[in-house]
């Protein structure tokens, strides 16, 4: 790797200049101008090699679109839209050059399509492992933000896409399979879900910019454990329904439990929320504008003890544990 | 350590609320609300165990201290004030309960001494070593950030405080010494220099809330690359003056070259800026209220080939690298 101030010199004058940026990198901060009447969001995610990545499985390029993925995902989550980010690397010695390039080839991709301008960061060498922090700042028009304590007994719950694939690909990964740029078949599109992931940035601004949901969020512990905390954050019960969870095709794979996978997988990406039945329409309209299905799994329900969510299946009501996936991995309930 | 949830809940009990905090901890991103008429201000410092720091030589409540003080000290730096912060951790199992306990302890204890909210960050296991990524946002008066660039021939350079003292308190880690609260000696305080050290957050905000300086940064690198960061951002030269460089006490220690360590050592967190000469008197009257020495230690000069930063003493200009401590060290100028 080149010496931290080249990198960043580098890293400057690909970042460019943008609306709002008074000062990106090269200083001791960014300055900002924020838009009056809008309100700021701010996330962190961290991604630790061997916790959250492999360096085997992860095409550089495509960790560096999910690095900068994983947060703007949290800003739709919320009903923003993303506008500037900043990247913490610590970079080891067995990640040259060439891994960097191709990361930020990525990481910039993806933050171009998105109107995302890297304002700051910083960088480091680390011992053993990568590690990258990544910070997203948005905006979302003051009030509009949608976070997860609204929910209330009669509103639906809703999801945008498919559950299950981006486990599925994490499965097949351990198994030996590699992503292969350009091939598509099943292998490939769950591979790509886990390690490319496709944050629904305009379903989640648009559904924050038209005041839809009560309580939204992304998935990225999983839809059970997810949804969860919108139940714990808005005091209410959930009940999902078996029948209408939208498993992805690729999560069926030989010897797994694709409904395991969908309830409890994680990194799924997709946003969950809980919306009066009245917003339905536009919700499905929005969802059809940006390509994506909208389903209806479940309900919100008064919180009156025992287990917040409950799935019903063929007439049945159980008690669901919002456990990540490793649990149900233990206990397969399909 | 706790689980992730467990942490997270207890971080955000601790957090607490304040003006301008919309959502702070425990949604998908903080919201915020900023104010209008004020830029924003985004800084991002990573700490890595066995780079930034080592767990032998730092006491968990020292180190979570210099966790927050480090991103201060860049908002300082920009002539803001510091608001928000958030904080990601990756932690080893080999840091328990009681080291994270201490390590907020610090932590905290800085932060409601500046104004400053904890909102967000991640956590994650990590699993050899402690990567700590220091996020804070600040606030600055629009148009009156102090960036690096805005230095003119003719303007003087000013330090705060004394240099040094933290590469030597490295120095003595290295050779063996150990913190110890409590105890006041020289020994300690460059110690505490090198593992404690205190933002200049209110003559920071102070000189940017004047306008007084044209250029402003905080000594992290070292004076002689961070002066060369404002040469290089403001196309001009600078000569500093060996006899007025305010060189610590502490940093004369058996064997060690205290002007090398007081030119190229780094970490000293003192703020270093170019002014026009009739600020002089208020630089230091800002300085006397906050109980800090102001020195004016060289001019800054039209930038005509050659090194653009240069050492004047007895009489002789010197050219000077612009390097980091490593550079002195190994040929030493005194």
């Amino acid at each position: 790797m080149q010496s931290e101030f080249e990198f960043i010199k580098r890293l400057r004058s690909r970042a460019g200049a943008a609306a709002g940026v008074i000062a990106g990198i090269g200083d001791d901060a960014a300055v900002l101008a924020p838009r009056a009447g809008w309100e700021l969001l701010v996330t962190a995610d961290l991604l630790v090699e061997d916790v959250h990545f492999r360096r085997e499985y992860s095409p550089p390029r495509w960790l560096g679109h999910k690095s900068l993925a994983v947060s703007l995902s949290d800003i739709a989550g919320m009903g923003g839209r993303p506008r500037y980010a900043l990247l913490s690397l610590a970079a080891t010695r067995a990640t040259g050059d060439a891994f960097w390039e191709e990361f930020f080839a990525g990481y910039f991709a993806l933050a171009a399509r998105s109107g995302v301008t890297l304002v700051g960061g910083d960088t480091s060498a680390a011992p053993d492992r990568v590690t990258i922090d990544s910070i997203v700042l948005g905006e979302v028009e003051a009030g509009l933000s949608v976070r997860r304590g609204g929910a209330r007994p009669g509103d639906a719950v809703y999801i945008t896409g498919e559950l299950g694939r981006s486990a599925a690909g994490l499965r097949l990964l351990a198994g030996g399979a590699r992503a292969r740029e350009g091939v598509e078949d099943a292998e490939q599109r769950a591979l790509r879900a886990h390690l490319r992931p496709e944050p629904r940035l305009e379903f989640g601004a648009e559904v924050g910019a038209r005041g839809l949901a009560r309580a939204m969020l992304d998935v990225s512990d999983g839809l059970a454990q997810d949804l969860g905390h919108i139940c714990e954050e808005s005091g209410v019960g959930a009940v999902i329904d078996f029948e209408a969870l939208p498993v992805a095709a690729e999560a069926r794979l030989p010897g797994e439990d694709a409904f395991g996978l969908a309830l409890g997988g994680g990194e799924d990406y997709e946003l969950l929320l809980a919306a009066g039945r009245e917003a339905e329409g536009e919700l499905k309209e929005i969802g059809r504008a940006c390509g994506l299905p909208v389903a209806r799994i479940g309900e919100i329900v008064a919180r009156n003890g025992g287990s917040a969510l409950r799935l019903r299946r063929a007439g049945e009501v159980l008690p669901l544990e919002p456990r990540g996936y490793d649990h149900f991995a233990a206990r397969p309930i399909d």
